[in-house]
């Protein structure tokens, strides 16, 4: 089986109009794609999604519904969001293009991957933008860059469908990749021993802490760095006791 | 003026559902084009076109409509025809990529170029196809190849944003990129750091460095990070004494 589609999964955040359900449906099994995953969405299943999915009403009956996205990303590692240009918060982001590039990387290594899609009419929230480790943007004309739904997953399909028919270049990672469980623990051991220090302006606690936590997000690290960091956090951690 | 968009038409021939009009006015200004031509449309204008057009209405509004093909291309000196794969006479081709290049550089030239799409049901006839120099080919899964109209014109749009605009993605950083030398000291403090608190092996000093230095050059601090990083070794080093 084809790893992008073994390993990606597309996910719809209450999408309103049943019609992009069944087009987004048909740009995935175009570019070879059939994971998908849909949150709340407000009509489904629907005539007009079948009717927009041509020869890929397959996609459609095994897509699986979710009450919510951290129910429907539980087994991914990275998360990718799908977003405009300009927020408060800058993430890590990526082109629709290097992400693919990215995304193919990761599903060849057989890790899981989710890729968030907002609403129709607002997008994602910037918390469940937070919830990813990198924003994909979809370079698009500045006075007018807000695609349909579905002609961004299209786009981004046909870039995972592009980019795995280039040989990927082969792992940097030495040893496997940490989970975004370890990660967690990771950002929260590094968190408690910033305050132990005595690094946080009392004032203003989260902003410096989420760009640390936004840091640690975007690298990626594997399970020999992400351990020594841990075992470096506690050795620190000893000489403050 | 945008040479694509002074340079490029694109060119909808029997375009049975409205809908898809308006999708397509839409794919084109998202990627900075509005030279919509339209050849004996099925229904035109219509309210679906102009819902689905968006904030693109004004595409709509100047789309040239013909009542022939050769009418709607005779200022063009190339024509692309977009094309599934097969086909019984073998023509020139390009994928979407290539030939967003190639168009890339006519418009450069001042050179105009039409690229037609064809029906929902039926794509281009055979002697629609011999009207064009090249035909411009979407790569798909061999399963399903055939995109929406809506989606082929997204996607050649995309290429040929993406051809006339080189420009990473970015950055995603607030503050300014750390340089090499500031990260060269960083990755010094941290190696201190770690022999002052006894966590390397003496047998193979130099292997865990190695990666972890590795780790940091992957990371791209920026200056708030790299400086915050400073501060914490610092506040450590203070511990250790």
């Amino acid at each position: 089986m084809n790893p992008l589609n073994e390993f990606v999964q597309i996910v719809l955040v209450e999408t309103s109009h049943p019609g992009n359900i069944g087009s987004v449906a048909r740009a995935m099994k175009n570019m070879g794609l059939s994971r998908l995953a849909l949150i709340n969405p407000k009509k489904f299943p629907h005539d007009e999604a079948t009717a927009l999915a041509g020869n890929a009403v397959d996609v459609l009956e095994q897509a699986q519904v979710f009450s919510s996205i951290e129910e429907a990303v539980k087994n991914s590692k990275i998360i990718f969001a799908t977003s405009a240009r300009e927020r408060t918060i800058e993430w890590p982001v990526a082109s629709a293009k290097d992400a693919a590039q990215e995304i193919n990387q990761l599903a060849a290594e057989n890790i899981e991957v989710s890729i968030l899609f907002g609403r129709e009419d607002r997008g994602l929230t910037n918390e469940e933008l937070q919830l990813s480790n990198k924003h994909l943007i979809i370079p698009a004309d500045p006075e007018y860059p807000v695609l349909n739904i579905a002609m961004s997953t299209q786009v981004v399909c046909y870039e995972l469908y592009q980019a795995s028919h280039n040989e990927p270049i082969g792992p940097w990672q030495d040893f496997p990749e940490y989970t975004s469980q370890e990660l967690q623990h990771l950002i929260e051991h590094f968190n408690e021993t910033v305050f132990k220090l005595d690094l946080i302006d009392p004032k203003n606690p989260k902003q410096i802490l989420t760009r640390m936590e936004r840091m640690f997000r975007r690298l990626y690290p594997d399970q020999m760095e992400g351990n020594f960091l841990r075992g470096f956090l506690k050795a620190v951690n000893n000489k403050i006791k």
